[in-house]
């Protein structure tokens, strides 16, 4: 099957970059981000006359593939131009993490003229042996596509690496040689493969299976995770629930994906971790409808959710599997919607389950912790916030935070790279400079990535930065179990509220040690945040003040560890 | 031909990780750089238990990966501990950089557990597809061995990792299971191969060529490049030069090998770029006697160097070229012992040569410029200093510096990542806590790694740190001959004496706008750096102020622009 090229796609005359302009902003792409190099001259060159994409700069490429990836999780795909060998090769972690995540991400790298390339010269930023696809060898593991452009291919390899991006939901790879860019491209009139159908057998077998699996069950649950995300199924799930009523529960490399202030919506199933309600509810259950489910040992609490596989109907981007039996070609939204048809109404009420952070509890006066500014940070998030939790305690304890209406969760909870969350949200900024970007992070991550606060304050972004400030790299010292005040896990103690003055810029900045500061605090940041960035120091006094989900981890692990000696 | 491991190399009861460690502290290791994490904890809690090795914390895994390439350009070799998936895949541009500049560096990473890796579990830090060995992968493109550490190889595959590292000069990479870390490694009395060793008859030859060839020239000299320094090849190349009584050139990426003080030496050969003296010198040679020799465009400023192949003996590592003659398995020290018996000495004088920063000029009221600041900064080195500079203007104005005797000069002049100086500064002060380190780099460099500058406070470190505040990045304008004022090479205006205050330690800080104000702000330093970290921070009037050498190279590609279009 096949279908010929939109003429908006077709190139007479486009310079091979001003056509991959074309075809990113064709794909809702206005930002690009990244960082200059004498390689990528042509490409910045190019964009910088191109009107419809602003090139973002980043204080170094990891942090410009961060908020590349942050951009896409908002706005669908996100785009990332890096010089060769120096350039790439510092955004690898940004790269791999995209592509654990299911991000589609479009990294392109301006490579050294063609002439040296065919003579192998020995150019800056090379191994210096001549070899000029060593990076793209390297790309071809963490990446889904890859290809090497020319005015010849360049309406081939373009089109056809979007395509990869958006329906594999991962990065792909494009370098260009800085001499080509300006080439005007040799059109073709290529034809696309369409992407993949269901199969109405398929789909018609998939939906009397679960017709007749749900026909004795009277306990369901609908469970979402990360892949509705990624492909944009929210509202075909929340459709479904409504018609089955059944109770949904997230998964936390899924946070968001359903309306958290829905009815229906019960909270994050997180194995002996999370919530004892969503637990029961999930794990009694006779029927798990579940969307998108990655198994991961975050996703599942370190593999502590126990899920009878018989009665799991998992329904995933292009298959279903019911039991033991497994549908291809089905495209999940067909599967979803097909379900929608199958007479199955929940008639009792959705079970109740409460929320760990809706009651705000600890005095004015008293030292924050978690118990105390979790369920502040709740109380204060408004609807269509974007949430950006850095990996760390905060991954753990926000994920138990119950979200307002149309707000985004971004977090790498799955790749978990900590230096993350600071230019993710960045980057989040930049995707949607209407809506208020909440960012929290520990100080030891922060330390990693703490410049792309400079490229927020230099592109206006006015985020609300909690730093929470311990000392530690607190999450790693709940994960060793084997010893204990480890020097290496230590951090150095930073001034957190000083960085903006180095950076050049302004900001409304607090230190706080008590719930009354904290509050205090959020009252002001929410006034001044119209006009400048917020960062609230949260110093808390205990180091290994953490979330009760992190507890909860701490034990079994400690339990395992002992279980290994006995 | 075999050896025996020494016995100290034998491993009866040593867990894996003690072992890998007695290896590394054999080699003269006496720190390993790096970031923790949770899958290389089991390494971490050995090491820190550990006699006569320290870990040293970085504040991310590529600037720890810069700071062990930097330490290892000092004490030989270095290593760099980081964990799986986000931890290494952080660190790539540094090994990639560490494979093109030729620096041995051993990258240890922790993987997760074999049990779990054998399962394919859906772990955290991974491509979310089962897949534990993609990484590796990655790596095998950027290293010279990869290894994948059990009790049971342990012994064979560390020391073959670490020789192959000596050997090829090359970084190296091995990943071991955090739960096979604390495993008593199994001995065997392993063969180690015998490195290669120079064959007479061949050795003899190229003598024998190099006699002829010399037996009728009179204008000799010898050209020192970066292997000299990489294999160790200074004594031997400064014999051969005193009982030749020649002229002695550097290259760029080989500046520092031989002794700047000595009275033969003339000076950087850059081809067109930089000192006139020497390009005649060089080029009228009848004979050039090139040690260690890199064909870069950056060692032969963008291959304006001029030299007939047939007046040059070509000395590499392994193997030596005359004209078209190939000679194989002659290591270059055998070959520069042999070319002291051939009975040649000049009896001319040695020509002479001017340095252009020998002459301090500009006033004290004058502001600063590169005609100014770079003899005022050779005339402040001192003997056995560690220069560490950035890739920039710096790289190109401090190769013209003439260095004092037993100074180290630490630059990426060929894989030239912006951001290596600062970090590598932390390495150098870290691999010889009793020199001297001055680090000379500029804004939009610092911006990418300036969170090392709270490493050294943490570790006491007192390098001065001059930055160059022109708030673009003027090497990138330089380089741009297509297009003016780009936006892109913009960078945000730091305040960059402020970071230390917002990084929580103390320093002498100066902002210099005038001579004068910059010969106080050494003088003053030079006081201070006993007890402090010092930054000089350099507001320069023009933002395309720059070194001669860079003049002239921008003059070149003006002309080259001009002939594509003529």
């Amino acid at each position: 099957m096949v279908q010929i090229l939109p003429p908006q796609m077709q190139s007479a005359k486009k310079t091979l970059g001003q056509y991959l302009f074309d075809c990113l902003k064709q794909e809702g792409i206005t930002e690009i981000f990244g960082v200059p190099g004498d390689y990528n001259f042509s490409l910045l060159d190019t964009l910088e006359k191109y009107e419809g994409i602003q090139f973002i700069n980043g204080r170094n490429e990891l942090n410009s593939g961060y908020a590349a990836d942050s951009y896409a999780r908002i706005k669908g795909i996100g785009a990332l131009i890096t010089t060769f060998g120096v350039g790439e090769m510092s955004a690898c972690n940004a790269i791999a993490g995209a592509y654990s995540e299911e991000i589609p991400l479009i990294h392109i790298v301006g490579s050294p003229k063609s002439m040296d390339q065919q003579a192998h010269k020995l150019m800056h930023h090379t191994l210096m042996d001549g070899d000029y696809d060593i990076f793209r060898k390297v790309y071809e593991h963490i990446t889904s596509y890859t290809a090497i452009l020319t005015p010849e291919n360049a309406e081939m390899e373009i089109p056809a690496a979007i395509r990869m991006a958006k329906q594999k939901k991962k990065p792909v790879y494009l370098v260009v040689a800085i001499d080509l860019v300006m080439k005007p491209v040799i059109p073709h009139n290529e034809m696309m493969a369409e992407p993949t159908k269901t199969n109405e057998n398929s789909l018609q077998a998939a939906t009397t299976h679960v017709r007749q699996l749900l026909g004795q069950k009277r306990n369901a649950v609908i469970m979402t995770d990360m892949k509705v995300l990624r492909y944009g199924l929210e509202t075909a799930v929340q459709k479904l629930a409504e018609q089955l009523n059944v109770p949904v529960a997230s998964m936390m490399q899924g946070k968001g994906a359903f309306d958290e202030s829905h009815p229906q919506y019960i909270g994050m199933y997180g194995g002996a971790f999370a919530s004892g309600d969503v637990r029961r509810i999930v794990e009694n259950a006779d029927c798990i409808i579940a969307v998108g489910l990655l198994w991961s040992d975050s996703n599942t609490a370190a593999f502590t959710a126990k899920l009878n596989p018989l009665t799991i109907v998992d329904i995933q981007p292009n298959s279903v599997k019911i039991g033991d039996a497994t549908y291809s070609s089905i495209r999940a939204e067909d599967m979803l919607n097909a379900l929608q048809t199958i007479g199955y109404k929940e008639t009792q009420q959705i079970p109740a389950a409460s929320f760990p952070y809706d009651t705000v509890i600890g005095k004015p006066e008293q030292l924050i912790g978690a118990t105390s500014y979790y369920p502040r940070f709740q109380r204060m998030l408004k609807n269509n916030d974007i949430v950006v939790v850095e990996t760390g305690t905060f991954v753990y304890g926000m994920s138990q935070i119950r979200l307002p209406k149309g707000a985004t969760y971004i977090a790498q909870a799955g790749w978990q790279s900590i230096g993350y969350a600071t230019p993710a949200a960045f980057g989040a900024c930049i995707a949607a400079a209407n809506r208020r970007v909440l960012l929290f992070t520990g100080d030891g991550s922060l330390q990693l990535t703490a410049q792309e606060i400079s490229s927020m304050l230099e592109n206006g972004c006015k985020p609300i930065i909690f730093v929470l400030n311990n000392k530690v790299y607190a999450i790693e010292k709940y994960l060793n179990v084997k010893t204990v005040n480890q020097k290496y896990n230590q951090v150095p103690h930073w001034k957190y509220t000083k960085l903006v003055e180095a950076f050049g810029g302004q900001a409304f900045t607090a230190e706080v040690r008590t719930n009354h500061e904290l509050e205090d605090a959020i009252a002001q940041a929410e006034i001044q945040n119209a006009n400048k960035l917020c960062i609230i120091e949260m110093l808390v006094h205990d180091p290994m003040d953490a979330p009760d989900y992190l507890h909860k981890m701490r034990s079994y692990l400690e339990d395992q560890e002992k279980r290994m000696h006995e």
